[in-house]
């Protein structure tokens, strides 16, 4: 069994962008082929395609998109088209810093190509889209590679929400060394944290896991404290957010947990992440803002109301793990290892 | 404000018992009015009274319902329908011990009383319900009270699932203290986990203390380490199911993770429990049986399934605390605590 691709490109430059629509899973899986850019921005809107990265070449293949039947030869008609498919797309999730990165990545494309014909500019465009895309799976690869050294024949890991194939180009990242330990014979296990208040764990990882084969036992969050104590679990990887200079990071609420119970019972802690997501100009992670979303979250998250009218709720949507829970980062060039302060800096310093 | 009784009985021996509806909760606040004991059963069956002390209460008063209107002035035929009652109600939830022991104690009176001519003796079986209830509201009052000295002006505590009035017949068991710290004069805050997968934190425990008037925060159980991390919790009480003779206890799943939790920020970690709970007979917490529930309740938890098909799920309804967590148990006869093995024996054992 495999994972299909979360979003490619199908065809030449009159083609289309291909994805996974996500807000049907994981009762059905239904692509959504996309030949304009108000579907692309749409899609991007109502989370069709979410995470990061998956955000970023699913913009860089909307710009193709909004300025592909552009029907000029004038450079400068052309740049106006591509700022305004620019400024339209990034209004589709304010918050999300690959979609201004994306977007901005192909401008940049566009005006170092100034001296080209349109038609040409316009051609490189595609390429740039799908070279983001291979790019992220590239880089999910080799973290994939890196992790799978970590897991034994026969072990159990656990996981918290999904830093996975649905939310990358392929592999994942906190997924990805499942994926390659797989692939490399090794019989493994899976625990998924459900990830309340949205429950990626349950609607995204065990769907992914499932599809590719990966053997996957969903829990609530609450039950990892057991499964671990029970000796069911040998280590955890989740992903990141962000990453701090000092080895701090911020991911989906509920990590710190998942990262306290795990030193507690003396289960390695492994943190997935892309160099693109280590902030080596913030100190610590105290400095990280937390966003704090929607009690209708909490209160109505199954389809139906389920507190009662009027309470009051907190909802921050991420959590700041310090490094001292933290065993190893798993990055594309490899692990890093404690004193993360120096290594860190070491491997992605300038 | 002030929370509706749980359970009471109205009138005299041709009276009701009146009982809140907690299949409506959050929602709706609506009283069943209880007349005859098939209405009894099916509200025992379908949870419209629960909480193992609620439960006995209910099955008392059933007890009379079932045999307030036999005919007869003969003591045999009168106590084979006080049989009849009694098995009739153990059917209406075969895992409710407090269930068995409501009706055999009202069989025991009824024994007791042959020499009483059948009029007396119905009328001393409705005493003896009531009796029930008001142990139990007194059992739980002194818990409280034991408890609120704990709690100073200003705090926030945190609690798990619902150990609360609603479970019993008044003032619950973990909640008790927060009722009577406010009664104190006491400014007080309270976190509650919504305790996945049931939900009985959200949807009673957050509930009962709105009613009251205690302050309440809604959060789902990964926030747990958040708001601890974040220094807004100053103490944690939870119930318990049963308490083992070292100090080990089973309680809803998720109590083991918050406890963890709360040494690791160095929060006290209170257990509340009736006497009645404590079982000496059962060495450490590794002997007591775990239920396994269905894994409907994780994957379609409230009116829409959330999680693929054919997952795999792990749905443990307990989980298992080691007394090193425990910084004391609160009893109805004062605070226990460590070495749990040498004063849980010398406050309670025979």
């Amino acid at each position: 069994m495999t994972i299909p691709n979360t979003i490619e490109w199908v065809g030449e430059l009159d083609g289309y962008a291909r994805l996974i629509d996500q807000t049907l899973l994981p009762l059905e899986l239904r692509f959504l082929d996309v030949h304009d850019v108000e579907t692309m921005w749409e899609a991007i809107k109502v989370l069709r395609v979410r995470g990061a990265p998956a955000i970023g070449i699913a913009a860089a293949m909307g710009m193709v998109l909004a300025v592909r039947n552009v029907n000029t030869e004038d450079f400068e008609t052309f740049r106006a088209a591509v700022e305004r498919a620019a400024q339209y797309l990034n209004t589709a999730r304010p918050t999300a810093v690959n979609l201004f990165w994306a977007t901005r990545r192909m401008q940049q494309l566009v005006e170092s190509l100034r001296e080209l014909p349109v038609s040409q500019i316009k051609q490189r465009m595609l390429e740039e889209a799908i070279t983001i895309l291979e790019e992220d799976a590239a880089m999910c690869r080799a973290i994939g590679e890196h992790g799978a050294q970590l897991i034994r024949d026969g072990d159990s890991w656990l996981t918290h929400c999904n830093a996975g194939a649905l939310a990358t180009a392929r592999w994942g990242t906190a997924t990805a060394a499942f994926y390659v330990a797989r692939e490399q014979g090794k019989r493994i296990h899976v625990y998924a944290d459900e990830t309340r208040p949205l429950l990626q764990g349950a609607r995204l990882t065990a769907w992914e896991l499932q599809q590719a084969g990966v053997p996957v036992t969903l829990i609530t969050d609450n039950m990892a404290a057991t499964v671990m104590a029970q000796g069911r679990v040998q280590g955890v990887i989740v992903g990141a957010d962000r990453v701090t200079a000092n080895g701090d990071f911020a991911n989906k609420i509920g990590t710190l947990g998942v990262a306290i119970l795990a030193k507690e019972f003396g289960i390695p802690f492994y943190v997935a992440v892309p160099s693109s997501s280590i902030d080596l100009s913030m100190p610590s992670g105290e400095h990280i803002p937390i966003e704090e979303r929607k009690p209708e979250e909490v209160t109505e998250g199954f389809g139906r109301r389920t507190a009662p009218l009027g309470v009051n709720v907190y909802n921050p949507a991420f959590d700041v793990t310090p490094h001292r829970y933290v065993t190893a980062f798993i990055t594309e060039r490899g692990l890093v290892c404690p004193p993360f302060d120096v290594n860190l800096r070491r491997m992605f310093g300038a």
